[in-house]
């Protein structure tokens, strides 16, 4: 029995690159991605673009543990890059299109982009980012954009700067070429930064095979049928759009684009489509019940599954009303997906709506394919009672985990320690196993969606010479979930102090729209704790009582 | 980049054990089996009975690379010891009830069992194989059947060779066990055998990562929602279950048990507990076609995966004119499961029903979990051309090929080179990429659902000393598939020549019952090819002219 080891036959690297491959085959002749009025590809279509994307990278040196990073909403093209940029070998660096150009310079600098695809509608983003490099700037290619009017409006100067287009890539490229694949499943696939505006980007580096297990692991937790209708609304810059672009080649799917989540939008193409599946944050829930075509209940139901905050029983509760079916997970960046979901009992179906959706409020249980999910004592590091009450730090274990931050060595080994992954969240364990979360990492807000560090807006508080101390905390919100609220004490002696506006407006000018603080509260003092650090538990607290302040 | 290595908290072994584990938490009140008229589970309390077992065979000192073997058909207790075994740390050894004594007893000492657990009503067989034994018997465990009448049927000196009972085990055993992880994802959870009736058994093992994959991957493939209600049709030491066991703990199904296929009991039992899913040979879409039961239409659908042997088209016309829904795939015990399947195209629901069915009796493309196959030319080993003409031997790659054949280093080099599994089989590939077998393994004959190796057919003939010369060929049966058919050359000068009643007699005495040839067919001299070899491509041709032979 000892002499039984691995061997090429039952040891290919797990990687999900295979899925586009067998898509082609088994779904040639079914649609893969519709977009806009006029754009329709098959699977066979996607697979023959996605080579000869790949090919291309291939010819123009780009390969093995180069980065390639793509400034892009969820277009065609966009979708083709999470399958060419691996294919060409080389790993695939999604970038937040909300970022300033500030931030998005850090990141290509930080990560040694070697080349950055990008939309038309980002072009100025990128050549201000690009100018703000003080290293070799990555090779520039252009992507246009045939559905949109202003799919030419890139300024001219700006579009000078592009060595290539998209479509001389898909164009010039070999549809016969033969994809590289990883050496081992360990290689890295993808770089997805959580943050990036300090002067410590955090990284998050998968390989193939936790992408492999995550992109299926998905698929049956939240029961994905062959052929679905997936409607892009969840951002493909975030973790990978939870790995669905993979997931929905390995079920044939039809991807629906989009380049905003707009609710009218939304609602047309659920009907011109007929969307089976969509993703998205709490927030896409709480747009899509606020427009007039939600007093019109769904011709048919819709699967949603919101994660990336937790979503309130009353936005349940009403996107339900509407005919929506949602699903309810936790994850992380670090996590590549969703990796704790709310799994529905069928006994739960005779309780009242209202219990219900608190029930589905919760996180929930770890998903098949993940290994383990506990809360933690975090002085003994133990697992707490499960008794809904006892709080802890949630720690994880699985294949999906991150294999690190890139060029962060302190920052991994303090997050991947003792054989766990700790998360920074804070939760409870119910009686029935069920895991609830209290408090995302205390440093994050999380905001419409997005990731906010406290610590990063805080920074750039901290260079406002009138500023003396500040902490940033998450203010409640009806609407977007949270928003930042910044308690802020002056220096003394000050001849003009600044006001809460000019203080937001300082903030606009210096970090990403949606990091910007929408409240700035002065103290003489920030409370402290019994160490002397200010206490963002006590700021937390009155932030909370301050209650919601809908901003639409 | 290169610095990200694999750490704990990434890397826990991949195993369908945590599926049961997280199965008594997500679904801890449902039910997880039923069987006879009072038998009936919940998650929580199958999850507690694995590991009071698995606890006892702790204390009983078996652990890690012990192998433990079942003789069973799909009682719960089956279903139990599919989990309880490999969460001792054993491995797990289905053995075939439908084996002979001296078989078993073949099987026991060349797997070294160190434990053999035994259902009531296969006492004697199990009794007698050990009789046959010069190697260190295992340990017996008895199994009653309280919903058989028959279930102290034991013979009391068989009886008493049993040291335990299951239900001492279960009731002995710690519920709160912490089981047994494997230290690696690539050690051995299964040992399945595929023959074994001469010196030379071929038993299958496999890894805790390729049954995770299988597993898993088989959910995606066959599309297997949330709670399905699983009827236990296919028996589980067929290549357990074709991983099953662990893919309905995984969706917290229903396990409905039944130990032996009958028509007008699964009509019954589809209709009693709502049956949704089940899996079986064609033989036993065969079987549900010809009673009387099938000329009412069903009243919800229900979905049959059949896989095993190419089902003629006709089979399948008829069993979805009943209501079934059938899926078709292809897998071998050495790749654990269905690794290649039909996947259905949206456009083929316009065909005419006899054009749908012809469609879906190919064998497919591979699943999306697997990697590679391919069909290759014998001489050269290249990929033969997917014309449907040009014929091959069907090889693949992927994470749920077996570890190799236990104690049989030539046998398994021989299957496992250059990268890839040999099946034997014989197949082409169409032009849309969709994998066609042309014949099976040239020494396999599949009756029933049972594989039947010719060549240990052949070895008990030639013990006869009337036989000068035999091969055993595959006559085509509407019913059976096939049956095996022996062409035998009779020594000179015989004063007495046997006639073919007395030699399936002779065989009878001799070999498992579905092995035993259902025709001979005597002959002067049996055809030869240029090499001096028996053409069994010659006799192939005789018996398939011969037409079917339907026996009931």
């Amino acid at each position: 029995m000892e002499a039984m080891k691995p061997c090429a036959a039952n040891s290919p690297p797990l990687t999900p690159l295979g899925f586009l491959e067998r898509a082609a085959i088994v779904y040639g002749d079914c649609t893969s991605i519709v977009y806009g009025s006029n754009t329709v590809y098959t699977w066979r279509e996607t697979s023959l673009r996605c080579l000869s994307v790949a090919s291309s990278l291939s010819s123009l040196g780009i390969g093995r543990s180069d980065v390639v990073s793509v400034l892009s909403p969820n277009t065609p093209a966009m979708y083709e890059l999470q399958f060419a940029v691996p294919m060409s070998g080389a790993i695939l660096n999604n970038i937040n299109t909300r970022l300033d150009a500030r931030t998005v310079s850090v990141l290509l600098t930080h990560s040694g982009s070697k080349l950055l695809f990008v939309d038309v509608f980002f072009c100025s983003l990128a050549v201000e980012a690009i100018s703000m490099m003080t290293t070799d700037p990555p090779v520039l290619v252009f992507i246009a954009d045939k559905e949109e009017e202003g799919g030419c409006r890139a300024d001219v100067a700006d579009r000078n700067k592009f060595s290539y287009t998209y479509d001389d890539l898909v164009e010039r490229g070999d549809p016969n070429f033969k994809w590289i694949r990883p050496e081992s499943e360990w290689d890295p696939i993808v770089l997805n930064y959580t943050s990036g505006t300090t002067s410590a980007p955090k990284g998050v580096v998968h390989c193939h095979r936790g992408i492999f297990v995550m992109s299926i692991d998905s698929l049956i937790d939240w029961t994905v049928p062959k052929n679905p209708v997936y409607l892009w609304t969840l951002p493909m810059f975030h973790a990978n759009g939870w790995c669905y672009p993979w997931g929905i080649a390995a079920v044939g799917g039809t991807n629906v684009c989009l380049r905003k989540f707009e609710a009218s939008l939304t609602y047309r193409l659920i009907r011109d489509h007929n969307v089976t599946h969509m993703c998205g944050a709490p927030v896409v829930l709480n747009m899509l019940s606020a427009t007039q075509e939600s007093h019109q209940p769904l011709k048919r139901p819709v699967n949603i599954l919101t994660a990336g905050a937790p979503p309130p029983a009353a936005v349940i509760l009403r996107a339900e009303s509407i005919g929506f079916v949602i699903s309810h997970g936790y994850g992380l960046t670090e996590a590549a997906g969703v990796v704790v979901s709310c799994v529905w009992k069928p006994q739960w179906n005779r309780l009242p709506a209202s219990d219900r959706a608190r029930l589905k409020a919760r996180q929930g249980v770890r998903t098949v394919g993940f290994t383990e999910i506990d809360v933690v004592d975090p002085e003994s590091g133990r697992g707490v009672e499960r008794n809904r009450e006892t709080v802890g730090e949630i720690v994880m274990k699985g294949s999906s985990i991150m294999l690190g931050y890139l060029k962060d060595p302190s920052g991994t080994e303090k997050a991947l320690k003792n054989g766990w992954f700790y998360t920074g969240d804070v939760g409870v364990i119910h009686s029935d196993g069920y895991l609830e979360i209290k408090d995302r990492s205390k440093d994050i807000i999380i905001s419409g969606g997005e990731n906010v560090s406290s610590v990063e807006v805080e920074a750039v508080l901290y260079t406002n010479p009138a500023v003396s101390e500040v902490a940033v905390v998450a203010r409640p919100d009806e609407f977007w979930g949270e928003t930042p609220c910044a308690f802020v004490s002056l220096k003394e002696g000050l001849s003009v102090e600044p006001t809460e506006e000019e203080l937001i407006e300082y903030c606009r000018n210096k970090m990403s729209r949606f990091m910007v603080p929408k409240t700035v509260l002065f103290r003489d003092e920030l409370p402290k704790t019994s160490t002397g650090k200010v206490s963002r538990l006590v700021l937390k607290e009155i932030a909370k009582t301050m209650g919601d302040e809908t901003i639409s």
